[in-house]
């Protein structure tokens, strides 16, 4: 592959030059956060793609463009550098107060400053902690609550650990005081004290009265004794059933290229199915996770961009071969800037893989007892993501038929809090003892840029609505139901209706289904949901309006790519879907963007510690009328001699009597 | 196993004992529609499983009785059988007009009758079809709109077959005319005429104007050639990690029956997690597809009550290895009657066995990147029916952490009707040429008899609302939002509520969790649907009031497990949940029953035709501090020792510098 393709991903070579170029600029040093590459212009894509398409011999060029956000002197600086050019094009001071994504190590070294630091001792030592027993502080975003703040903060939150082991876990056993410390400078800025209870009064810190942590890790946990679980072993003799070239994969009539990046984890171009344009990009956009907190104390603060402030790809998990998924694996890996613009290798972030699923169809003609059926294998593209105690597996799983699910299975250990002995409080749950873990949400942004059958598309949604009863001619028997379409016309936000079935489909007005004689289009089965709780006046609905819908549209701009903006980390306010569903751009047949917000209102259980079994959010994006019959009618009828599934040994039938050999 | 199990299912020699004192008391021809057993008396089987948990040697006896519905001269009887001492224990004829489950024979004949009758023919000679076509009628249970209709009816739906091979698609080529006969003296009543599109005007029969039917079966499909699909082969060469004793199963701290019986498919009785009692049985109870249908023709009476007319048992597929599940696989039979009263082996109605489902927890500890990760086993007991056309997958996926996931698959071929050329119509999808798939929903009941921790349960449920912005001592931050619980005090039903994240739950209010200081729990995550759309006035609605609401609780009682009640065919009212859920029995704290109705709105695609993707239905129950912490932390931690899986042969990074080695 001599040439490079405009979704191939950014190199370490690429990465080395945007770092040197602004080194070399400002002849100083720089402390980078975060450096990757620009989404190249739409229009020049679609341009290179249709000449790729056409298979001319010279192709036309796209832009490739990095940015690097790094300090200097205390403030943010965004640069965009020509790749191709080797020139900078623009590196310029953000205003104060705004504050860049967080590098790892920024946020590690805060946890070193922080154990160190003498008020943080002092507090410690009123502890009177029993020998063995550790301090540990998790550096949390700072969230925002003062408009007058511009210093980028870091808030801690301290635990204890009480096993001399690694792996013991802190989460258990919260402590109530909470320092806060200056990011860049690394100064001590102020002790926070979290409350007792229900009500305001914080807690003077006071000695430990020692309860028992629940812990995760084998050999810590209290289950010395493992269950068996029989193997059950996936394997696919003849290799994958996909096909990859550079960042592009084949697998079942799909065709799409997976470009891991830092921020988003990875982002999905150019979809198509059966020759078919389905979408230009679809990622996930944002997400935020907003918490619960009567009365005072810090943890109002706790409201994370996991994608602006951390970024999914600089906390992707390292993938492992038979523990993070099973059968034949494709890895993809990612690389994120270090302090110095260096690149790291972050290996094995995004995996590929094909699982059974069940059935995909059956019939059987109860006249012959002749069945059809075949099975519904699936494509996943997964990454996982930790950002500090959550755990987050995102899965894009594609059918053979044309649809896509959108799974995020939520894991990890609650972010917890300290309660007193013998009080419960309705904001959260007692899930260890003196063990609280607030009740929060996660709101995550999937954005959908379309390209159903070409560049205009309408977003609409169907309400299916009873006739009216008392119509004696056409609804005689009072059972007439029908749906109405809606066209969205501006850009703005559709509210979801589950009592109406409400389904909100991408339709080409374009192209006509010769079948159904109405325009193509996809639907987004996305169940209903509550959306943030926080007052529309919080913090929490100011930086993240896209929390407040299900489904957003937007007219399609280049650099529109996070639906609460580009810089997050303490924003002040949203500045992406907020700005861009303004309610004047014209979106129907138009070149759109549907944003949805895949939600969960989490109050935890104590099963869901010390560490959570999968809390499973997933929405479907599947064709309605954009084919003229089932898609996949082409998928080979399943059978045993292709399977290989074995009866369990006999130990006699469930039925106890001759019926078998006598009827 | 010497001693038989309240729970064993009924045998072909207890059938056999039924229809003959049946027969002999009569002595005449007897024409059955139903033999199985009834379900023993819950307080008698309590004292059995009280007594088998203490290992006593004598056990209690528990009444083994059967039933049998059948004709006799016009009318429906019912008797009861006491299996044990061989009699009668009683044997009566219903009221004129209580119409029994449809025997598939039955219906069968009624396909031959219909295509051999003189008015019937007559209409098809209007048709003037080219050579090589056949007709084919599909009877239908005949629905109800008439007070004074008390006979058994059967409705023909009229379709065409264009290939001359048995599973030539008819579905494709509806015709407009529909006779209407008696089921038992299989005499011609009516000739029906379906409307040719949105207005009341039904066609007088006409020449067929050719169309191509739209086909699934291989050989007969467009699609001459299929896709490739790579071989993916599950194996457990240890053996099943289950263990089957009769009826009950043991697999990762559960244990259960399964029950196969011809209305349900199957129930799941005695269920237990980690030794402790949750159900005492699970069942579908019922469901309920009633379809659109805007003007005149005969289509309103579409509304097929599966199980209470049909039976999911009855109907249910002969299930085969590699086709229908995969891996290592257990199949429990059912038997159903035939008109004689001899019992017909139902082979392979119910499949057992395990999957792995991606991962169940996973945390990775940022600091020192230890991971723990384990992977999601499953156990599934799956049941598919064939109703005619359609196909319902019913699966009940167990997993590690205590929780099980109801899923329903539906599939199969879609319901047609035809419709005129250039004609669109609000209340169906055009499929196919000249072929409409009306607008329809599938109503499912659940019926749920909870024994958590005891028998006397109580059923809540939590809202989650914001308190009040304008509190600023406890709400300073306008970010807090808290749980409040709903007590059902009378048997009635619960509405949902998605924008408050309602969750309903059953507790025990007797057993408090010593780490949640609240009463144990499971939560039943279901997701807000569209209810019935039909009319309260309707029969559809009169006849299945538990399609009106996703939740109803009432007390338990012997006898009500139907959610529309015992006899569903040809009904005028619902004599289940519209009579149970009376707002009068207390059920707080008391032996309470609560019932789910998962639904559906069907509006068809043409991708689902002429077969039909799966489009799953399901919901989870869930504990909720119902145990003290995540109930999974045996399971063993994943590793590829154990799981076997590879890399996709290297074709190169997807990094396409020197960046793995260099840095």
């Amino acid at each position: 592959m001599p040439f490079s393709h405009p979704f191939d991903q950014f190199t370490d070579s690429e990465m080395r030059l945007t770092s040197k170029l602004l080194k070399d600029h400002y002849s100083s040093n720089l402390h980078f956060v975060q450096i990757d590459l620009v989404e190249p212009p739409k229009s020049d894509v679609l341009k290179y793609l249709k000449a790729k398409a056409a298979n001319e011999s010279i192709l036309p060029s796209v832009p490739r463009v990095s940015f690097a956000y790094f300090y200097k002197d205390g403030l943010l600086y965004k640069a965009l550098i020509n790749l191709v050019e080797a020139h900078i094009i623009t590196s310029v001071a953000l205003p104060e107060g705004v504050v860049g994504p967080a590098l790892p190590e920024d946020m590690m070294e805060i946890e070193e400053i922080c154990l160190a630091h003498e008020t943080v001792k002092k507090e410690v030592e009123k502890l009177q902690l029993p020998p063995g027993y550790e301090i540990r502080a998790d550096p949390w975003i700072y969230g925002t609550d003062d408009p007058n703040e511009k210093r980028p903060l870091v808030q801690c939150y301290m635990y204890l650990k009480s096993q001399p082991h690694p792996e013991s876990n802190h989460y258990s056993l919260p402590l109530f005081f909470s320092p806060v410390f200056e990011l860049l400078t690394q100064k001590f800025v102020r002790m926070d004290y979290l409350p007792s209870g229900y009500d305001n009064k914080s807690l003077k810190t006071h000695p430990w009265k020692p309860v028992e942590s629940c812990e995760y890790y084998p050999g810590l946990k209290k289950e010395k004794v493992e269950r068996p679980l029989a193997p059950l072993i996936i394997t696919q003799p003849e290799g994958p059933g996909f096909k990859i070239e550079g960042s592009k994969i084949y697998w079942q009539d799909w065709e799409f290229h997976v470009t891991p990046n830092v921020r988003e984890g990875f982002a999905i171009h150019d979809v198509k199915f059966k020759n078919r344009s389905l979408f230009y990009r679809i990622s996930l956009s944002e997400m935020v996770v907003p918490y619960s907190k009567i009365g005072d104390g810090p943890c109002h603060r706790k409201q994370a961009f996991d994608l602006g402030d951390c970024g999914f790809g600089t906390n992707a998990n390292h993938l492992h071969l038979g523990c993070d998924c099973l059968g034949v694996i494709k890895y993809f890996d990612c690389i994120r800037t270090n302090k110095e613009g260096e690149p790291i290798l972050l290996p094995n972030t995004v995996c590929l893989h094909e699982q059974d699923a069940g059935l995909l169809y059956k019939h059987v003609n109860y006249r012959t007892n002749a069945p059809v059926a075949a099975r519904r294998r699936e494509f996943v593209v997964q990454s996982i993501a930790t950002v500090a105690n959550y755990e987050y597996i995102v899965n894009y799983i594609f059918d053979q038929a044309g649809s896509i699910n959108v799974q995020v299975r939520a894991t990890g250990i609650l972010s917890t809090t300290p309660i007193e002995e013998n009080i419960t409080v309705p904001y959260g749950t007692i899930v260890a003892p003196n063990c609280l873990a607030p009740f929060h949400q996660h709101l995550l942004s999937f954005r959908f840029d379309p390209r159903l059958d070409g560049d205009k598309n309408t977003v609409v949604y169907d309400d299916v609505v009873p006739l009216d009863p008392n119509d004696e001619v056409n609804n005689k028997y009072k059972v007439a139901f029908v749906t109405k379409t809606n066209y969205v016309e501006k850009a703005g936000h559709i509210d979801t209706n589950p009592y109406a079935s409400r389904s909100v489909k991408i339709i080409n007005e374009n192209v006509i289904n010769p079948i159904t004689k109405k325009p193509v289009g996809y639907k987004i089965d996305m169940p209903a949901k509550q959306m943030i709780l926080a007052d529309k006046e919080s913090y929490n609905v100011k930086r993240a309006k896209f929390a407040t819908k299900q489904f957003w549209v937007t007219k399609y701009r280049d650099g529109e790519l996070y639906a609460a903006g580009e810089f997050t980390n303490q924003s002040q306010t949203d500045t992406g879907i907020a700005k861009w569903a303004n309610g004047k751009d014209d979106v129907r047949n138009e070149d759109c963007v549907i944003w949805c917000t895949l939600a969960l209102t989490h109050i935890p259980r104590p099963e869901d510690f010390p560490v959570m079994p999968v809390d499973m959010l997933q929405f479907t994006i599947l064709p309605v009328g954009f084919f003229e019959r089932n898609p996949a009618l082409d998928v080979p009828q399943s059978n045993n001699s292709f399977n290989k599934s074995v009866l369990v040994e006999d130990t006699g039938s469930n039925l106890k009597s001759c019926c078998k050999t006598s009827l």
